[in-house]
């Protein structure tokens, strides 16, 4: 079966569905698209997906859009290596951890910390920023305490939630280190010192296989 | 093996997953909290939770939250009837679906139509209220939308995406016929008016086993 696969560097939920890709050696075809000429929303690609929104999977004509959804597909469809459990009490965990990442970490660092850095928005509300800063600091020290007694989010392996979670941190770890960032003293330009099992986590997960392979390339540019 | 359970009438994250125990003939122990009496929010409870939320599972000692997880726990111990598809394709549009359903379909209804009738906000902010009622319909449109193609939300059987909306719309119809919802005239008094396939899918849903043993309690006082 041939993959198309739909893309857009920097992207976070791009990077973990590619980065499952890559982990369990799913040949695709890949298809980067360029946001700055709206490559998401030709008309081209809104007959792929009418929501304009990247990662999509058209596997032989079944396509299917959700980065959470495609990840559960090549899990059915590529059964190894396992990224969602082999009993039903890991699948039940590493699920668990993944909806405590979308509900309650995802936003506050995503909306709360990289949009209001990258769209420069933060130093236009610098006590917002830091409010905003704040309560990503408090969900991050909920990701802390975890990796405090295990190496990875559901135990002791490597799962869909370290994979699903990885790129969520690693934009926190690029924009904390903005200069508007330090400016504001954001807290998060040091993950090694505030956060250091996360950051110790975040180097594992850099050494697993296809982790260079789905890296954005437009951060080595 | 012995599961409890621990839910509140009405909650929609807790009635997906006792629908789903009671589809799938699973035997668990119920275990009720009063919301009125706080009960989610006692130590003991706490104990169990701490963020302090149904619905959980407590699978012989190893506790599961977040619905969708316990969902996709008992799909993989209990695998028949088959909820999450039978082929990789099936299982990819039914979390498809789910997240659709999560990331566009669930605040805009139980946010910005469900709690604001049942707090008594929209009738402070009549202007507001039917702006997010517009919201609302038009997400909902889009459910109809499949269920005109489609007897169930992925395709031609009930999945767990079926059973992870039906609350939502459960909510939506109930909350949408009060008196306030009718004086503000948002529009969800009459669904098989506005939404035929919505509500005729509805009425199939409400017809699969488990369903009433499932249905909040309070509902019929």
């Amino acid at each position: 079966m041939t993959y198309d696969f739909y893309w857009i560097s920097g992207s976070p939920n791009a990077w973990r569905v590619m980065l499952t890709l890559e982990y369990k050696g799913v040949p695709y075809v890949s298809h980067r698209l360029d946001p700055s000429k709206r490559a998401h929303k030709t008309p081209e690609f809104l007959a792929v997906n009418p929501r304009g929104q990247v990662p999509v999977l058209n596997a032989a004509g079944a396509i299917i859009t959700e980065s959470l959804a495609i990840m559960a597909f090549l899990e059915r469809a590529h059964p190894a290596p396992a990224l969602f459990g082999k009993t039903a009490a890991e699948t039940g965990l590493i699920w668990q951890r993944i909806f405590e990442v979308v509900n309650h970490l995802r936003d506050p660092i995503e909306t709360g910390v990289v949009r209001a850095i990258s769209y420069g928005e933060a130093m236009k509300d610098p006590d917002g920023a830091r409010k905003a800063a704040g309560l990503a600091a408090t969900r991050l020290d909920w990701l802390e305490a975890i990796l405090q007694r295990e190496p990875y989010l559901a135990g002791a392996s490597i799962s869909a939630a370290d994979i699903a979670t990885m790129p969520i941190i690693e934009l926190l770890a690029r924009f904390g280190a903005k200069p508007d960032a330090i400016t504001l003293g954001l807290g998060f330009d040091d993950l090694g010192r505030t956060h250091p099992a996360v950051a110790a986590w975040l180097k594992r997960i850099q050494s697993v296989r296809g982790y260079d392979a789905a890296y954005p390339p437009h951060w080595r540019e």
